[in-house]
């Protein structure tokens, strides 16, 4: 467990990341396309190296991710070349939903603002700053559809190609939003597991392809982190008390945390107690599993849920969640397909703001920890909407229509208001 | 033609609005949901004085419209009530469309990023915040669609009740996303202009609801001025050169030039010149037509086209729009059903943008303007991006799919990119 420790590499401008460090053994690797320890084959994260970060300096910054550039594996020019800009999302003080799940103060972090709906924008956007910087020229995936969507659009901007491999079960609107931006869409006979795997197959093959959650996901993992910050800053420069996180890999769990411990060590935030919470599906939840028996390691799992941009079966940073929501007092809970629907129900009759079905997993999660005490109803609470109603449609369709369907009359259209 | 001023009405605090005033005669009427001139039966729109408002002002309010608050008819503390706060979108340069269009410099405003996806959160933000002010307390609206979304959202966020009247042939998406903020939503047999018909006696008769497009129009159409407020300012503070503009009752296009007025007449921007370009498409395109020929009148026409969310056959600002875009040296252009497509795919795989149908209509007829000359190539161009892909997919799926679907083998990847 002895780090060793490495001089900057002086090929790679990535702005602040000094090195790649080994999340098992520690040990240090120079800045590369890399994402396993040569040592221990354990996973890759970023080092850094931050210096002085002032909250006058990221405020007076775009308002994309990249006011956060000093404290991501980006070059410090990253937006002169043309991406996406995500980020900027609105934070929501959401006091009707506050009063029906029983908490005191809610604020729910709405990030279908970003450019393709998703927070997925926030990780590619970092994945092809990084990429472009390590010389890559084609941006790939293993996507469960948000991603997909992500990464044809950022590539289609920047103006590469690109090659997403997807389930070929994938809902519709994710499967046409990929396709529209012009990259070539592989659909495959498998879950997401199955595409995973030959993504990991295809990456050691062509070292020309940036598979942005393999061969360069320690990169791509950092821009989750963006989340955190952007919470933090939003709720005037402090840490929230809980903040309730969905779990698919489970890498944006441990990177909302590493921000809040980055921003509280930097000395940009009051070093507060904060707790960190899971939410899964059911149909899809080892982590959760895994937390309530006890135990350290991740038994993979078989998805089946309609949550199926959390449907990750073996999800890589399972213990590392496990190991953040331990460390902070939080828990980890899972909720039934029926549970979702009204999450997302709740949330858009509530807050207006119409979430996925991942989205709905994180309230009806909010919901049961709120019933089980789990979440301190007193404490101020962060809901994380991640990705778009619009892209799960199916899983809400059932139980949604007009009140009626009416002759172009006034005395029908109060017939059927009195009828309600 | 002679303007009687009021004095400011002392019943409602509407910001720096002071009266009413007809477009047709000038007469002035108090602050209140009146939407006709009662001299001449001409369309009301908010008059101001606005006193002094500063660059430096608009730059510390929020990322929202409310940064306008002080040319808005909104009360002071609009913020302090539960809205969606619309705005802030992105305004993104656009060199790889500006490159397949033929034109030295693009901007696209992306309004997908609103919280509904398009741009009636804006002008339903303002409808919302005056309706308050007035005293109403149901939020109503006939609608093609977004600004069904958009009016539900609103008022499940406000705790508001909702009444949303919309065609019944609209496409699922929109009903769904409408739907599930639990107001009122009725399906009406009839195209938009049947269901606005209804709408117009239904707020006669129901004088406790808030149709935001027909009895407090002059208010919610002020909120379109926020995009040419938000391009000016993201431009740099100055006006573009030609911006194209998608019309569907026109309202947009109009205030936009508002907006460009105002902010030169404030001092805000310089005073440059700028032409205003409208985009129709063929199969309704009513006040394209009369461009074309001159008119100064808008003949009603029966709409058949992919563009439901321009589909309106009446269109009550066309004679304003024609006004518009005669004074500033523009044109009105229209494309078929075929060409908006091509427009929604040419977004989509130069910039990463999935525009819905309107979008497709803009970048066609760009395209088109460029085509036949009346657009500068030379000159810096903005397109306005209004509404959202996602909400539209029939109008693409025919044309999209995956380049394959394949059995998960690294081989069968690899063959069907070789094919292509």
């Amino acid at each position: 467990m002895t780090a060793v420790s490495v001089p900057k590499s002086t090929s790679f401008d990535l702005g602040p990341a000094r090195a790649l460090s080994c999340r098992e053994c520690g040990h240090e690797t120079p800045l590369a396309a890399e994402y396993a320890c040569i040592e221990c084959f354990g996973p890759l994260e970023v080092a850094y190296d931050f210096g002085r970060v002032r909250r006058e300096d990221i405020e007076s910054g775009p308002r994309s991710i990249w006011r956060y550039r000093g404290l991501l594996p980006v070059p410090s020019n990253v937006q002169a070349h043309p991406n996406t800009e995500p980020g900027g999302t609105r934070l929501v003080q959401a006091d009707r939903l506050a009063k029906a799940l029983g908490l005191r103060k809610v604020w729910v972090k709405d990030d279908t603002g970003n450019p393709t709906h998703s927070f997925k924008d926030r990780v590619v956007g970092v994945a092809l700053a990084a990429a472009r910087e390590l010389g890559f020229k084609v941006l790939a995936c293993p996507s469960t559809g948000n991603l997909a969507n992500a990464v044809a659009a950022a590539a289609a901007r920047a103006g590469w190609d690109s090659v997403v491999l997807v389930p070929s079960s994938l809902e519709q609107a994710k499967i046409l939003m990929t396709a529209v931006y012009d990259g070539a869409l592989i659909a495959v006979d498998g879950n997401y597991d199955d595409v995973n795997r030959l993504a990991q197959e295809l990456a050691a093959e062509h070292e020309d392809w940036a598979f942005v959650n393999v061969n360069v996901r320690p990169y791509y993992a950092e821009g989750s982190k963006t989340l955190g910050y952007e919470v933090a800053e939003q709720l005037g420069w402090r840490l929230p008390e809980q903040i309730v996180v969905p779990i698919a890999s489970g890498s944006q769990l441990t990177k909302v945390d590493k921000a809040f411990r980055e921003f509280g060590e930097l000395g940009l935030v009051e070093q507060t107690p904060y707790r960190v919470f899971g939410a899964q599906a059911t149909g899809c939840s080892p982590v959760s599993l895994a937390f309530k028996e006890g135990h350290d390691v991740v038994r993979p799992v078989r998805p089946d849920t309609i949550a199926r941009s959390l449907a990750i079966g073996a999800p890589a940073d399972g213990p590392y969640v496990l190991d953040a929501v331990r460390r902070t007092g939080g828990a980890i809970e899972d909720v039934t397909d029926e549970e979702v629907v009204e999450g997302i129900r709740l949330l858009a009759r509530t807050e207006g703001i119409f979430a996925e079905t991942a989205g709905g997993v994180t309230v009806a999660t909010a919901k049961k920890l709120v019933e089980s005490g789990k979440l301190d109803p007193d404490a101020e609470t962060v809901l994380l909407i991640t990705g778009d109603g619009l892209k799960t449609l199916d899983a809400v369709a059932h139980t949604l229509a007009p009140l009626a369907t009416v002759p172009p009359s006034a005395q029908a259209v109060l017939d059927a208001l009195a009828n309600r």
